[in-house]
């Protein structure tokens, strides 16, 4: 009996189907030192306990990023140790904070299945929730990816295509219990800026760069246990590159968008996402944000942001698609996402 | 008065020698963050407090490779700093779990010394052991380096090689107090292989590979407080490479070993060693193991499994020696060590 | 309304302007142990609780450059992001321990002002204090850089350059809160040399070397927070390369100095420094130390060093200036400083 796991493939998945994914995970001090070695995190809600408390909260959460990533790592074995491609994300929803000390599992349910027509991969949507310790759901999340077939003859199931939502209802949105923006200082935030102060259709420019180095994006991918082998091997890739994570960019990209974003505090919600394009070592990420959408929530003072935060590795700012529609070959993450932000 | 540390020569050694090494140690959640982004360590029972609790332990411990580290780390200053070649070890034993919070120290016994026909070097033999900061023994186990003899004029000592052990007695193994696999969680462990599924003989490719980094071998290193100059020190080797310590790649075979040992949880004895040739930055290392023994312990449902653990950086998997009984150029480690398996 | 920082110009500043920095810290077990990570420190009482505590504090405390890091971090986007050159340190003084789990911010005032005579840059002089959650003083100190003018018109401020002490007295420098070295263990602590020991005029060449690599300074400087560009993003600087982080220089010679001053414990003074000369990834540092001065403290059996640490990337130990008086080009830094010995 072969012992190591060889992934799953199209056939594996069947509507229905539910994955307790292995490997829990206590996170705590040390994973919040890494992430703001990593990312050039300053959402001050995630680097100060004091100013967490005064927002309501017992402690500083682990950044929601941070949980998302430890999340999702646990489900790469199972999901996407063969996929061809990452093709999106939907319904995603931060549920609880996590704080230092929670251990993290992850279950996924088979929502969707779509074999292409080539006959050789499928698409497989997949609804993954993680738990804390106590059994609370801590995030949900949608996410589909293109998965090889073991065998191309094999038949292809029924087709199912989830309806997802295009944006997480403002009324869906979870504010973390107890929070207040009441006694909220912006001079230790490092912004002036209130949800009022936004725009929607506002665009801003996040100024700075971060060139990535091997070490560090490897650091990431394993920090979250995601073990997808082009991140780490550099035979696992016809040219020898190793790719980056997507997450990584993703939280590259949110740590710079602080420049300007400050007080969009925490992400309560994912509404879509795309890698547009690979990441690799040597780019340096740049970041903007296009405001999509403003909401007031059950909260009082606590106002929610639709952000569009776009990644790129050269270029100009507010460039996201050619004439032809596509991504531009230079933009590297497309996400749509909602924070919360005082009012 | 010269006020740096030169090292220890051949000479300097006698039989019966006791050594306090420097720098006692507090380990804790930083390291278990840092044990993660270094390594693909997955094994559950060092990644979740909720899971090591259900093996009926505190809390998660430290890895036991990390505790390894810092206890080795120690010795190096003393030990190693004018070592030729890392030659061996013998008759390690985990004695208990290392908790976060816990402080550690290593005192070694020179138990071995025999100079070399060329008068110009010498081999030491220590037994070094680590203690928590209780005074309760930790780790035991037996290395053995090649030194420079300070002065080639120097008379030789007697010379006294120590008897060891070819491996650790299955009733030597101290099983950590409290531990038991009843409620064992073979989903959130990973693989449902168990203790009775392996066979001696058996050989298992790890399949994944990581190719590795200069600033991550060297922030391991030094994590570990290990001062050897060859890690650090571009100008210390003749051809400006850094040589990786040998035990980076232990913990990242060790790591890469889940893949098809994921219920192999806790290393308890270390039989042999070798690090059979250097390994440098840009190698991609890859694992198999080879299952030589298994036997039951003193704790019914806690079977122990002996492995041989080989990681190479290039080459087939289980290749190890050439015609000529030489290990093969792309071998990087062997190394023989007992952990514990449900039953 | 821009939304992004552009940094403050040399006319945005005026005298007894204070300056509320934005995004406390909490640090803990991660920092401490990322910190161990990053550079090769050794110094018992930071390492170990249990060596701690046996000095007659609770615990250990977070590196005292750790410390300094955490504060000079949160002024780099109100003070330098529109440096030219930082010119230097005064005055600076360790007030409190920092323990894990404290939380920190910083406030400048500024105290001196004056335009260069090429009218497009002009030296600006803050006092920066660093304070914990519970608004206590942990640490001092003068820091002045040059910062470009928006608008090279502008008028000139009246010149206001602050008297600062060249050294800080020995009766100002603050003595840790019960901090004993009655039971001090040598053999812990790595070395036998004492206050005693040393002598004004000795020097100390501490032997070994780092060659320094892109992800480490880049995960040091974020870890403190820094925003500098010229640290992150290689389109910044014309010739592609990133300058690593002064204070990056400073802790890996610190942490060097150890194979020689493994008893001068904690740094309580900063009387001056000066970063000689730009440090790349590449480089080799290595360092030694000068005794300038020693002193006794108001603590009996506690005495104060103070020591010319001098880092390079080249170069004899002990040369430090050519004979036009300027720093060799391989002097990467000169940073003297008080640090407190057991007697």
């Amino acid at each position: 009996m072969a012992k190591t796991n060889p992934g799953r493939f199209f056939e594996d998945y069947s509507i229905g189907q539910t994955i307790q994914h292995a490997v829990p995970r206590t996170v705590g001090a040390g994973e919040r030192a890494l992430y703001h070695a990593l990312y050039p995190a300053r959402h001050a809600i995630y680097s100060s306990d004091a100013f967490a408390q005064a927002c309501g909260l017992d402690a500083a959460p682990l950044d929601d990023l941070a949980a998302f990533h430890v999340v999702f790592g646990k489900t790469v074995p199972d999901v996407s140790l063969n996929a061809v491609a990452n093709l999106g994300y939907a319904e995603g929803r931060w549920l609880k904070p996590v704080w230092p000390g929670d251990t993290l599992r992850s279950v996924s349910e088979v929502i969707g299945l779509k074999q292409n027509s080539n006959g050789r991969t499928g698409v497989v949507y997949v609804r993954t929730t993680g738990f804390n310790e106590k059994d609370e759901a801590v995030l949900t999340y949608v996410r589909w990816v293109m998965v090889r077939k073991r065998d191309a003859d094999a038949p292809a199931p029924e087709a199912v295509v989830p309806e997802l939502a295009k944006t997480v209802a403002v009324e869906d949105l979870v504010i973390p219990e107890g929070l207040t923006f009441d006694g909220y200082d912006y001079d230790l935030a490092g912004e002036p800026h209130r949800w009022g102060d936004y725009e929607v259709g506002e665009q801003i420019d996040h100024v700075d760069g971060v060139t990535v180095e091997e070490a560090e994006h490897m650091m990431a991918t394993r920090l979250w246990q995601n073990t997808a082998k082009v991140h780490f091997d550099t035979s696992a890739r016809p040219d020898g590159s190793r790719l980056i994570y997507g997450g990584h960019v993703i939280s590259m990209a949110r740590a710079l968008s602080f420049n300007g974003l400050a007080n969009a505090q925490m992400i309560v919600g994912l509404n879509a996402g795309a890698h547009a394009n690979p990441c690799l070592s040597g780019d340096t990420i740049r970041a903007w944000t296009e405001v999509l959408d403003k909401a007031e929530t059950s909260v009082p003072g606590v106002g929610a942001l639709r952000l569009r935060l776009v990644a790129t590795k050269g270029g100009a700012p507010f460039e996201l698609r050619g004439e032809d529609g596509k991504y531009l070959p230079e933009v590297l993450l497309d996400l749509d996402y909602w924070a919360l932000c005082p009012i």
